[in-house]
């Protein structure tokens, strides 16, 4: 994408000058931020939510910006630095994340602005984790953040595309392993261990998670917009009405006489908060995660500002989903051998474009499209558990994932090198392929809670030169039990267990660089890749994949 | 130790009327929690601070007891589990910090508390980071603490020893390199840097530090009973001015007309405070682990509760502490190579007693006594920096240090096992043996600060089985920056060098269970081992300690 000169000067124009109008802003601000997410709903966005990327350029997944009457700086994080660099036009000066002179947002807004100076924020798009350090900051240096409650963005941007308002998909028993009202059970138990009696919950996975429904309203996420609201008597759900057919109606009970849900519209959130609030005994449970919209709804001395239990029951897989996730990822490997053997043949003929291998893979994919329910008894019956291999790697019950960070990085440090990213994060079951709370990164925060028998992440170690090229291994794991010579105290340890299946590229491994240990590892994962997709690849008369997969996977060391 | 029968019940008799008695406690409190050290000044204690030791019997240097009107508990972690068990009679309970199923103290008292009870604790011996949990814990189950100002332990403590009195030492520039006068300069730039006027210090080990004097009054810490408190004017000590002979009084410049110093009373530093703060302008800075006595001696608009810059200064070492270190180990390598060869000659003979293997060691340190002031030139000229051995463990600028103590566990973690304390800590220039705010831990909290160039470190993993045996390995290593072949983004690495030069015992390893990396490594510190501490031996004449130290530092492999 090229830089087109001064694009974002007459939106900042625009911007400032509503900056002081007192029809839109409660008192004249000399700073407005625009979060990266739409109130911590989700990860990703829809495209009418992307106000960070139409006033800066930058479309990224994360980062944030801040507009002052004279300047316009973006934060964001070592994976998009040299995207940022691209797409910010002269108006704007990156600021990177993670590097030691980088100011953060608060030191820099205490220089830029003036003495006693105000800034601006729509408290439906900030966090109160990150609202709370950033008023603290503020006021430690004489100023002052307030809510904003127009968007000053939405009044500049002209041409905002609608809200998506798409239709929901209903997930049973089969796919996800246990009801919704059963689920909701689960929740009211945890609510009533911490004397809560209502829980706010904004995270759009959470909530397709909770009531076993998906949605298509942001790109490749399969979530729709809503918040919901459970107190041990009711449940709220905000959502816009359209969206229910008859049978998302019957799956969420709404056509019997009596229910314990009601559907509410999607932007009564709040005031219906403020209504319990009166009405509901006990603490109200809402994320730090969720928008300071949300939690300014409560009085602090009610709030129980804690991760959200459902973000941690949707983190440990049941079997139903594990099985699901097993099934999806021998489908991945099909997929994949395929298409490698396929690209090993036709690029010597010169004939290989990047349109016809995405015509190809997409013709693969088709033929896969109805894998899961043909193949589904066949797996069972060898048992999914019969080849589990361990990981070296072990922990005890104390320890917190970022330890394994460390672990995964030791090679590269030893040469003075690194990678700019997390090593690990959690992904969904028919969910987003970026999940919380779990996860292996240097950043201890990155994990709000240890790893657990049952978590899906993925394991990705990478190594990059800017303006080269990149290498990375993505594949994802399962944690469970380890079976250890011994048992430190009863702690219990817990390992990896791959879910990916594909072979590692055997001309990239220059086994003199592993230990006897790494190659052994090796060996046994091509061995489990053989044993399991390689009767999938027979059985579908892939002859081709398979014996690419055969050589793929052969004995190294 | 026997354990006695019944011996604490009278005392906590005693005490539990004391709870109840208006003269000594604001009102009556239900629950008296006596923690472990004296205001959080020093790890270690005098005995007239042990007042946990003496209510409970327990005399590790880590534990907090709690007394409500029923019952009686001490909290401790895994290093003094068995010496707990042996030393609490019948009357307390022992809670296993770091187990899962060990209740918090806070969660412990509200369930044996009466409807909105009350906990009492001694100001003076309470953190304020260990303050403002307990109270919010309580608060939150409907209970309170409250500050006694009686010392409810020290009325029931008939045979209480006095304060120590012991007198100081003053250290010249020439072993701590830079004068105190400068130390004072430096701490108030980092005051001005964070907008403080005043800083108080109550740790002794900083107090020592900041002043080059060095004291007696705590067994094995070099280090006396002071408080001190900078403002950007003045200069207030706090000590009890019979310690002050006319060296010292020379030392600390209150010998000429006019000083910036002012030596008042121990007692008198929180009105001293008090006062300052209608004088002072900008805020308090007082570390989070010095007493509530003394952050409530300010308002918490005007608090700065940061790690101290001292106890920062402190743990970067300069050219002048860390070669007093290098010396000090070549010293300690000479005295052990002496003792242990002296050893493995006597004990075939049937005649080492542990009291005649302790007297020979007190003969052989004798010896070396004045080794430092002899011996500085020659290994000057050979330079320290000589042989200088890489650990394979490199870590980027922003990696804090408790991702190594992954390193240090792994192998132990492959089959099931673990130690129950951290991997490593500070170590002072002559100074505490254990000193902040630098540590490498499993626990985030154990390391307030990440590793830098400088600091000295022990690496200590260990393994044991309980009433079996112990192993352990405590070196100590030096904080230096690596040589990378490349170096990512500017980071820059950092590695540790090795300061303890004593043989690793070659008859312990077994070198099947090493890789060829962890070969290499020994096989080089041995190399370094014999570069070092083998000319010194020889110059001292010691034929036997050397000849051992050569058989024990044979490669291997």
């Amino acid at each position: 994408m090229p830089l087109a000169h001064n694009r974002t000067g007459p939106l900042l124009k625009k911007l400032r000058t509503l900056m002081s109008n007192r029809k839109y802003v409660p008192e004249s601000i000399q700073a407005y931020i625009v979060p990266s997410g739409d109130s911590h709903q989700s990860e990703y966005i829809a495209p009418c939510d992307c106000r960070r990327a139409f006033i800066s350029g930058f479309t990224g997944s994360a980062g944030t910006a801040v507009i002052t009457t004279e300047k316009a700086a973006l934060w964001t994080d070592g994976r998009y630095f040299l995207q940022a660099e691209k797409q910010l036009d002269e108006n704007w000066t990156l600021m990177k994340d993670g590097q030691p002179s980088t100011p953060t947002q608060a030191d820099w807004l205490a220089k830029e602005l003036p003495v006693g100076g105000t800034v601006g924020v729509d408290p439906c798009l900030i966090s109160a984790e990150a609202w709370k350090p950033l008023k603290k900051s503020l006021q430690s240096t004489g100023h002052s953040i307030i809510a904003v409650p127009y968007n000053l963005i939405d009044l500049v941007w002209e041409d905002q595309p609608p809200p998506p308002m798409n239709p929901l998909l209903t997930l049973s028993e089969k796919y996800t392993g246990m009801s919704w009202p059963e689920k909701i059970q689960k929740v009211r138990e945890k609510m009533q261990a911490k004397k809560c009696g209502a829980l706010v919950i904004s995270a759009l996975d959470e909530i397709a998670y909770l009531f076993n429904l998906r949605g298509s309203d942001i790109e490749y996420n399969p979530v729709f917009f809503a918040y919901a609201v459970v107190t041990l008597e009711n449940i709220f759900l905000f959502i816009d009405e359209q969206k229910l057919d008859t049978e998302i109606k019957h799956h969420l009970q709404l056509n019997g006489v009596s229910s314990d849900l009601q559907v509410m519209p999607y932007d009564k959130v709040g005031e219906v908060i403020k209504t319990l609030v009166d009405q509901v005994e006990g603490k109200f449970w809402i994320s730090p995660k969720s928008s300071v919209a949300l939690t300014h709804c409560v009085d602090k001395s009610r709030l129980f500002a804690q991760t959200s239990p459902v973000a941690v029951m949707k983190a440990v897989k049941n079997a139903t989903e594990i099985q699901g996730m097993r099934m999806a990822h021998i489908k991945d490997a099909v997929t994949l051998c395929e298409l490698f053997s396929w690209l090993e043949k036709q690029i010597p003929t010169g004939s290989v474009t990047e349109v016809s291998a995405a015509d190809k893979l997409e013709e693969i994919k088709q033929e896969q499209d109805d894998f899961v329910s043909l193949s589904f008894a066949t797996i069972s019956s060898t048992g999914p558990n019969a080849a589990i291999i361990h990981y070296k790697i072990f922990l005890s019950d104390y320890s917190t994932s970022h330890m394994l960070d460390t672990l995964a990085r030791t090679a590269l440090w030893e040469v003075g090198l690194d990678y700019a990213h997390g090593t690990g994060h959690g992904v969904g079951a028919f969910l987003n392929v970026h999940e919380g709370p779990c996860g292996i990164s240097p950043r201890v925060s990155a994990a709000e809670i240890p790893l657990e028998a049952g978590m899906i992440l993925s394991d990705e170690p990478g190594y990059y030169e800017d303006g080269k090229f990149g290498v990375r291994i993505e594949n994802l794991v399962l944690v469970v039990k380890a079976e250890t010579k011994h048992n430190f105290r009863n702690k219990g340890f817990l390992t990896f267990e791959p879910l990916t299946l594909v072979p590692m590229q055997l001309k990239m491994i220059e086994p003199s660089l592993l230990t006897e240990k790494e190659i052994s590892w090796l060996n046994d994962y091509h061995t489990m890749c053989r044993d399991i997709v390689g009767p999938e690849l027979k059985r579908q008369g892939k002859k081709e994949a398979y014996d690419w997969m055969m050589r793929e996977t052969q004995s190294i060391g």
